[in-house]
């Protein structure tokens, strides 16, 4: 279905590949899940709802009282209607998932049929990937992953924006190359970085796009580093929002946690609304497309695009007139009489890249120091550029 | 007038002359101005208040209805009393300043007399500059702007204030040497740096001086660079009165525009009581000598000159006696018993002089860490000096 | 009675010779004094209490009025229960500590007998001093003096906290070596560093221990350069506990004024319960046995304990698998179902240990930043090196 929005390129890794610390594992299939009781009236059924398998459970076909079942059994006492979402990928088990009022429903004293009808078997991992050459090869990576088939904020919101993001970027003429990621998390990544060790010099910045559909302030996870042009101006966009979070990185979360491995360090951020683990509707049945908003799922869009916007044009100037300030009138740039709050913030804005462009400053450093709006930043070196008072300098930061 | 207090060399920049981005312009003579009416009685007068034609106004002699006159007219609606500042000098028009209440006694139905005999025509720009030599030829300067002449505050304050530490200063043996430049702003400061571009980089530090005789804390802005002496040392002054104020630098104010503009990049920082166009009276003709106080005006010469004091004694010392504390009392440095305020910080200030005095700090940086006020600080630098327990590091830190 | 705990080497230093700035004093030998009337009943006795006699007073032997004896005698207003405690080794005097109360109930109309049977003469001065090797030459130095024979918090409680400190210690294999100083202060600590100049350099960290047995948060000081390992552990250990004050060195205080004398400058901080002079005990005849608690005191002996042990980890470590994270699981380091906050704080060292050692990083590196306690970090290392997942840096910090 990605494929419809932007062309991407799939790898297949076959299970036993050796990545790094880990093997591709086998390949799980799943056909049919089930708990009936005795006049085989299913009671918890995987056709019913995806959740309800643990995922990477082992075959079972078995009869059983609920006291053998229980240990194989997940709910969620305190939200009692929702499905828990389980995975087991490294432990060789099986399980079910359901609401407690599911579980508080059945019956000591009767046996139950407990099927899984799954393969674990030899296949491959799954990942894909677009490419969008820009003028240099230093490139950009957006990083998403596409493990989790039922949940919605957790992360179709990721993915949707990510591919929605590539399909405007394939129309402009870009800066940087782009490069998108749709992997599943951990090992999808870890494949990818195997497979890609000599490339990853090339990567200028990055983020990782997860749990961007729901409520809550965005929030922005900073990179290993920290103080990267990413970080920073992923920052200063979100400063211009209302309410956000700007976060350390810590080595817990989503695959930022295997860009910013000690021996691959990339210049990768993360960006969510609410972040992961901290919302009730987490990794449950109530993460579903009700959570989510077009609004929401716009506005993540728009702030990706804004940090894009920024990143292509942090570039570092070199002010043309440096002794005295030039003499605005004379372009036409010396605006008088009740300006507009936009208005003021781009007066302003030609102030401030006039006097730190001395081939020491990029747009983000002026922009931080200034504490002007991105947008009336990008529209003064504009402007400035067309009046030939900024050129570009050959310090230029990303090559 | 200025010439009374201080020797004073003139500088004459003819009409025409290049400096930088700029030209200097013709110069503007003004004889007369009023709106009369019918009668020919003036209802607005130059001759009454300088304020009340926009300074830089071409000449006019015309009848005209108060709807063809309004667009030249400026007022303060919601200052009704007051008369407004007005200026153009790079857009060539002409025009009235008067208070909202006289304007609103004038008439639809009549035709008024407006007069304004002026001459725009080649001349000259004039600036003046005092300079005084030290033993270094390192420099301090101390700029301010004349081109407000009707204007108490902002800035015949400044213009006293430095005319005042000029005198001052005459009188002393100064380690650096002091130049006082008073300059039409924007387009003098500009004449000034263009006419003294390779000597630029003698000057050590210096401060823009305006508006400092009106009521209101100090307010310091910091340098472009922001940490130089300079900077350190007016912060640590206004540290030790009550309230005070201190700002990064932006790109917008008084002359530190231009002495901070990237090319020239001083260590120029400014002083104000309330910072440029904060108060009611800014730009007014409120702004009067009633708005001043001596009081207010000694106590800027007085903060100026603390300045400027721990400018000259901002000396990096090694101890004579680096290992253990030296035996203070050996020297009747040890005071015991009830002490002052005044004798707790010297005696404070001695023991942090001779810890930090290691060819590494200078008195701003052992000030900053110590925390006490920079007069005890200079207190015991010369009783330490006289009792050879330090002395002055090669790494005179200005030189 | 140390040397009944640890092994003490004893230095005499004779009156007489240099140190540094100063010359050991006489030595004072007290044998009685008193205050007498006329009965000859003694209303201020030495036998009786220690503090009633100016430390380091000459001899005398006299009757004189109130009047007279007045100038000698100290009280406390405020506390007119306590004796004061005062010393005047360098301005040759004598006198008498007692309670108000006392000065209250004595006589303007007779004279009184005044004793002090004391003796100033050429000896010397003692301090002792434990060495415990360790496998590096580095060495830790922890120090406390040994001055005031009579008062409980200031400082036999520093004493006894690194007397039992070195017997633990005599008992491991350390990494570092340790050497603690019994010394009398300021000239106590001033003869060891004059003995010891060249030997300065081995020295890795070091605290001063005083005020260690009375209530109050613990407060450490650090050292003059201020971010020292010691610095940054000892920081890391007090927040590990509840409330804690952690001050910048000042060169007023305990021997951390000598140690971290310019031509010195060692990493020696200082750590305190109640800092000294801040609490109404604080020399009077109130610093007595009751005022400290077993429990206080071996509490400062685990927090001292604690700080050995972060120094005796605080190593740079590698990752053996720095590309991705390792597979936790591989290796049964990974924690799943409900965990205790110990196992949680282990579980997520795991993973900043494995994160962020990268030859660049020492344990109090990445302690500082995740904000675990010390305890976890150590304990994860450990295991983290029992699966060869981390390797020890040849980048060492400490040799």
């Amino acid at each position: 279905m990605i494929k419809e929005i932007v062309p991407l390129k799939i790898t297949e890794v076959p299970t036993g590949t050796r990545v790094f610390d880990w093997k591709v594992p086998n390949e799980w299939q799943i056909r049919d899940a089930y708990i009936a009781d005795a006049k085989e009236t299913r009671l918890v059924d995987f056709k019913r709802h995806n959740l309800h398998v643990v995922n990477y459970s082992a075959p079972v076909d078995a009869w059983m009282t609920l006291g053998e079942l229980k240990p194989h059994l997940h709910t969620l006492p305190e939200q009692p209607d929702l499905i828990p979402y389980r995975t087991s990928y490294y432990q060789k088990t099986w399980g079910f998932c359901l609401s407690h009022n599911d579980l508080e429903s059945m019956d000591d004293q009767q046996k139950y049929r407990v099927v899984i009808d799954s393969t674990l078997a030899p296949g491959s991992l799954t990942y894909g990937e677009a490419y969008l050459p820009g003028s240099s090869q230093k490139e950009i990576l957006l990083s998403t992953h596409v493990c989790h088939p039922s949940l919605a904020n957790d992360n179709l919101s990721g993915v949707v924006v990510a591919a929605y993001l590539a399909r405007e970027l394939q129309r402009l003429d870009t800066r940087f190359s782009y490069r998108f990621l749709f992997v599943p998390a951990t090992i999808g990544t870890i494949c990818w970085l195997s497979n890609n060790k000599s490339h990853l010099q090339n990567i200028h910045g990055g983020l990782v796009l997860a749990g961007v559909g729901g409520p809550g302030p965005f929030t922005y996870k900073r990179s290993r580093a920290g103080n990267t042009p990413i970080d920073r101006i992923a920052t200063r966009v979100l400063k211009d929002r209302r309410s956000h979070v700007v976060q350390d990185f810590v080595p817990m979360g989503y695959d930022e946690r295997q860009y910013c491995s000690p021996g691959v360090n990339l210049p990768v951020g993360s960006l969510s609304r609410a972040p992961y683990d901290t919302y009730p509707e987490y990794h449950t049945s109530a993460d579903n497309p009700t959570f989510l908003t077009p609004e929401q799922l716009f506005e993540s869009l728009a702030v990706v695009s804004d940090v894009v916007a920024a990143l292509e044009h942090d570039l570092v100037f070199e002010s043309n007139r440096p002794f005295g300030e030039p003499m605005l009138s004379k372009y036409n740039l010396y605006s008088t009489g009740e300006l507009g709050q936009d208005e003021k913030d781009i007066q302003q804005a030609l102030l401030w890249l006039l006097n730190f462009s001395d081939g020491q400053h990029s747009l983000i450093d002026i922009a931080e120091r200034s504490g002007l709006p991105m947008h009336a930043m990008l529209e003064a070196a504009k402007k400035l550029e067309q009046h030939d008072l900024l050129r570009r300098s050959n310090e230029d930061r990303c090559e």
